[in-house]
């Protein structure tokens, strides 16, 4: 497997992922960002790929209990290795979110986050690469993914998730009961154009009205100028920074 | 029952409503711009009030054939008289969603609107003047009034919805599966702020995906300047030129 070497939050993470299939971008770090852990707090990922989001969640703060699951063995001893070389503590557990493996499912955690494979397998055309396929395409369904987050959690505990904006209704339809508080931030490419991704933000036993954020605005200007990155001030803080994501900022 | 009279569309509709309880604001007008009704459709307003969201659309596009239920005698009675006073041809049936009219039951609409009572009776205070209850608190449940509204559309008609938007993920839940191709306009107050309204578009039988559009937003600058009136270009070329609102400009 051909890979690359990739860096985040500024160079403070570097990471080994394959140099074709899914590949990290911003959206990992935009969701670790956005998971309101602090020192001494539990997490778990789900379909941690090569542990980017994981890892910057672990670099930002300090003093987590890390766990991950990822299906694709590839994925997960890549996982491993970067947080070995990222010097972040973060226990790697291969299996399938529709079976959870035994070393997660006797435990809960404060915080879950996922970034789940983003197309449904019945509407789009599989992926040749397997990698690539499990990245993009989805092999459980999102209620799948989004009942087995609500059940490691502890009470009050939150699920951060990171999603293409067209999946919302399904989103939220397939959300548990066990959920509420759910907050909703959609990322918008550019001032006034319509958001390709959500974050969403929920809380094991929530009992808050749902909330809709103003959009974060991603880049600045209305069009790329050259191949100069142009990220707005808040999302360059976050990417660049390690700054967490509020999301009423 | 005091009333006041109230101009809409730059002056070129004036209405008159009840001084106390609900009174129509800029939504309707909004929702009516959003309803993307040509020359020859029938439409259906459910819950039309005094009669605002209506007139507003009978006045931007001529030759509609316009049907309107409220549940209030004395509301539907001012809708009536609104509608005789701006010269606007529009039907008011007296009755309530959950239990349709025959003379509306029997017909087929290509577009339906609605701006359902905003608080679920269950988590709000019964307010002690009942035409505002009415028009405040929900006489019937959400899912009441978005089944209602499905069935009297004929194929590819489409619904416009105007609600708060933190009631998103019931009005989400509870479209019938026979509304595809779901469009959500946020209602920012102002650049940045969370939107408290949202405006929401469906197709009968569509099977578009889920459209998430960037904020409309409503006022320029960072706060009310005194008393003048600071809506954003977009916002006031719909309340006082008669412009359609389109999700995507």
């Amino acid at each position: 497997m051909q890979t690359t070497e990739d860096a985040f939050l500024g160079g403070r993470l570097v990471v080994e992922q394959p140099a074709r299939g899914y590949r990290a971008g911003i959206d990992p770090v935009l969701m670790a960002a956005a998971v309101p852990a602090r020192a001494g707090d539990s997490v778990l990922e789900l379909g941690c790929g090569v542990g980017v989001a994981s890892l910057a969640l672990g670099i930002r703060v300090p003093g987590l209990a890390l766990a991950a699951l990822e299906l694709q063995p590839e994925l997960a001893a890549l996982a491993r290795a970067n947080a070995a070389r990222n010097e972040v503590a973060l226990e790697v557990v291969e299996g399938d979110v529709a079976q959870m493996p035994a070393a997660l499912k006797a435990r809960r955690f404060a915080h879950v986050m996922l970034n789940p494979p983003w197309f449904p397998r019945t509407a789009s055309v599989r992926a040749a690469d397997p990698a690539r396929e499990a990245g993009l395409g989805e092999t459980a369904p999102l209620e799948v993914w989004l009942a087995a987050a609500a059940k490691r959690l502890v009470p009050r505990g939150t699920l951060t998730l990171v999603h293409r904006a067209e999946r919302l209704p399904e989103i939220l339809a397939a959300a548990p009961r066990a959920l509420g508080s759910v907050e909703l931030l959609p990322l918008l490419p550019r001032e006034g154009r319509a958001p390709r991704l959500i974050l969403l933000r929920a809380r094991a036993g929530g009992r808050a009205p749902f909330r809709l954020h103003a959009g974060l605005v991603l880049h600045e200007g209305a069009a790329h100028p050259g191949d100069r990155e142009h990220f707005s001030e808040r999302v360059r803080a976050v990417l660049r920074e390690g700054a967490p994501l509020d999301f009423s900022a």
